[in-house]
């Protein structure tokens, strides 16, 4: 895509705000810096927390440590503590008990796919400023290594002295240049593509006019994605470990990623320095093979629940890790999904309650499980559904990590809100007034408060068909504005009635779209 | 409605069902009398429940206490603890400790609409059994009172010893005959009609064209419902206590409704028998009035979010005075909704992560929250997928009073089953394999297992109109089977190729109708 219509995009929207605004009557935020989104001032709960981790880091003698669990699609309803577990077929007790034993956001929002949510958080900016709005997929050839130029959180928080490791799915690039252990992680241990990508190949029930064509079959070998457990460390030396070569090999991944992250919880436990590892289960992305050694987990007994029950279990694993380990109550955990739930592959896919699914800035798109764990530092049985956007796990890192704002460039905009307060604090409330959505180069929506406000939508042309057989659309003659209290499902629009609603709402997504004239968004070929 | 035309409709489904099976290979229930539903023998559990019950009984010298709280028109969504809460505006978390500390089911089944529900749970009868299909409405002209050869489960339980009391609404007849206090509770304190039959009168802004029309006020308060708060008492005596006059009136009701409650709650628990008190909120059902004495409940503050928040409260309250009593490790309570959110009168009107709302009989409209709480008897933090009908809760109730099923008569069939040892063991499961839907005269789906067949539907011909604008349909070519655990929402059917499913699914649905040959369905005019 050229330049310049990149900037057409973004200057549309811009025009579409300035007729409806002057001003923002509801926006609580204040700008920090030029350079990053603004946040609502939450100064007593910060010095609270601030006290709080000064007097941890005494006692522990270190920074603490940072777990992410990021699963591979699963859908905001797929755990029990939202909605899901034996309700539909697949329990998830160590997931709940999470939830129960730590803080429950209910507003927690990612990017509508999966490349945009792992480079998003990664980077602490929208996907479309660095370039990674999708996978790079087969064929891709880019103009530019959209990691060049960027400093990862990664590279952040090793140079400040964490050990770093990424275990499972990566996905953001897999040259040279563009693998975890190139962007910043000191060891990374697991698969560069999705399932799909891997297992295609090799799946004749699923994919016979690919893997029973023999020229298709060779042509393909030529082009597939790395299909190989991968084994880097900074500094380039990478070794291919053993192949997958069959749907059960795919089927026992997450179980090997599981028991690495755990030897290194172990090992980085006795060590001196703090760690952050970011741990992606390659389930419950489709496809969906059950571990043939765990034997059957769930009641609907189908590849998704049986993946959804497998993650789970490994997340109660490592829970387990870090309670042997001792390092419970030294370590920030946060559990997520990276969009809402892949329903194209249906019935090897996740449950949303809302409307729309991954691929769509729906609620149902982009509304993930969001859980932060701290024994000792979060007050247990917490809900919040103040808004949180998956990019403030930057912020949030940096902070625990004592790494200053002023370790990031000036010349780029950064999206990311430090939210530890909010996570941390007794009743921490979000210093996020907004979350913007994207997909791909085009601004979709925008959330404030309960007001969601759509500019463009993406709707599905037959059941479940959110990726494969969509079509995006401009709204018609205003913003469709739902209030997601009254109408969780985005089925209402009220908009015309609220017009200080949409003021705030097009306000925000003025000086939003301005931040992309100011700093324009790198082109890396996509 | 001719009794011919009803009994047509029997048969036709009992044709549908003949052309698809001869068996129904997946039924694992037994019958164990001519006229009541079969079950699933559960015998080890039924044993251990029945020894710990003795236990208590003998600690307490009687038999326990059993409160129904019964909110009206409450989502399965609404609560926390189902997805709801917060989430959407309304927190709830007496309602979510309730589930906390009890057992939480997730497949509990009401009726479509109100008064079968109400009536259903009463006489243990699906209403087209009963004649008590729809409510009684202002110009609906009986041939026949449906009470008159019912024996409701008040009067069972009132001849077995206990103190019966039906607190709030009733919406089951207000004819004499068809009174709380006529049909076996000793004591009745509310009020018949829902909210909007005794607004609409008195609500100008929501309906100028009557309450602005003179002509048209005088004729409507000529046949407009009781609007008087009602206290009556076994053997006839009625008295009318104050006039609901104002919307803000209404408002109130429901505290005043929950302080009777309690005072009665008080007293019976200084009394020799043990109680059965059916606690039915006027609120969530529109059209719903912030209780003007109470202040800002919710996050949301419109009408409707005050009000789950308001029945949250007053649940809390009831739950403190039952401990306060002394007598939570003695009482049996149970938490529902007469039925799925009323979506017509939209934005007054709760949430369900289903397809469809109250008036249909997808899961929208049937799936309740169902929650029940015994301090010392239920293991807190169960949940359940198993199946349960809200008309279990009268089989129930026989059990805990020690009421024998031969106090019932053998000419009618008997729809409830006893689920005392599924609530109430340690690990206890359903002995219910089948949930009916009906929809007035019309059977339209049976659900077994995670699957459900559906051989009619009632589909909204617009957003939210569920009751005012949709049209009963019959399915084409096969039942619509859906597996509910990977299609929650009922979307995508999966029968052609489950024939055994379709063949155990029809198979108790031929059974099922059978039953209306044998013992014909009553036949009140309405």
């Amino acid at each position: 895509m050229k330049r310049k219509h990149l900037l057409l995009k973004v200057s549309a929207v811009l025009t579409v705000s300035s007729t409806l605004v002057t001003a923002a009557p509801f926006d609580r935020s204040v700008k920090t810096k030029e350079n990053f989104e603004a946040s609502i001032p939450r100064p007593e709960q910060d010095k609270a927390v601030a006290e709080k981790l000064a007097a941890l880091e005494a006692k522990t003698g270190k920074k603490p440590n940072i777990l992410w669990i990021i699963v591979d699609d699963m859908g905001y309803g797929d755990p029990g503590c939202y909605g899901g577990g034996g309700a539909i077929g697949a329990a998830t007790p160590h997931i709940d008990s999470l939830a129960r034993e730590g803080l429950k956001l209910t507003s927690c929002y990612s990017q509508h796919t999966c490349t945009p949510t792992r480079s998003a958080i990664l980077t602490g900016r929208i996907p479309f400023r660095t370039g990674l709005t999708r996978p790079i997929l087969a064929g891709d050839k880019l103009t530019k290594n959209p990691w060049a130029d960027e400093k990862s959180l990664a590279a952040l928080l090793s140079d400040a002295g964490y050990y770093t490791l990424l275990t499972g799915k990566w996905h953001i690039g897999e040259a040279e240049g563009m693998r975890p252990h190139d962007v910043g992680f000191d060891e990374y241990y697991g698969y560069y593509p999705a399932q799909k990508e891997i297992t295609q190949g090799k799946d004749a029930r699923r994919y016979p006019d690919l893997v029973n064509n023999e020229e298709l079959h060779e042509a393909f070998e030529g082009i597939k994605p790395n299909d190989h457990l991968i084994h880097g460390f900074k500094g380039g030396k990478t070794e291919e470990l053993s192949q997958v070569k069959t749907t059960d090999d795919m089927g026992r991944a997450d179980k090997a990623l599981v028991d690495f992250t755990i030897s290194k919880i172990k090992e980085a436990a006795k060590g001196e320095k703090p760690f952050f590892i970011e741990h992606c289960f390659m389930k419950v992305h489709c496809d969906n093979f059950p571990n043939p050694d765990l034997g059957n987990l769930s009641a609907a007994r189908y590849a998704y629940k049986e993946a959804v029950a497998e993650v789970d279990l490994h997340t109660g694993e490592i829970m387990k890790a870090l309670s042997d380990a001792g390092v419970l109550e030294n370590t920030f955990v946060f559990f997520t999904s990276d969009n809402g739930p892949q329903m194209d592959g249906w019935p090897d896919a996740g449950y949303t309650p809302f409307r729309g699914a991954k691929g769509t800035t729906f609620e149902g798109g982009v509304r993930v499980p969001g859980i932060a764990y701290w024994k000792g530092i979060i007050t247990p049985g917490r809900e919040s559904d103040d808004l949180f956007d998956l990019m403030d796990l930057f912020g949030t890192a940096m902070n625990l990590a004592g790494v200053s704002n002023d370790e990031l460039p000036d010349d780029k905009f950064y999206d990311f809100i430090d939210q530890t307060s909010f996570l941390l604090a007794d009743d921490g409330q979000s210093a996020r007034e907004a979350v913007y959505f994207w997909w791909g180069s085009q601004l979709t929506a925008c959330r404030m408060r309960e007001y969601k406000a759509h500019v463009k939508v993406i709707l599905p042309q037959a059941p479940h068909m959110y990726i494969d057989l969509s079509t995006i659309q401009d709204v018609g003659l205003a913003p469709w504005l739902f209030n997601l209290y009254i109408d969780p499902k985005e089925e209402m629009t009220v908009g015309h009635r609220r017009n200080a609603w949409l003021a705030s709402v097009a306000g925000k997504l003025k000086a939003h779209g301005a931040t992309f004239k100011k700093y324009p968004p790198k082109n890396i070929g996509l």
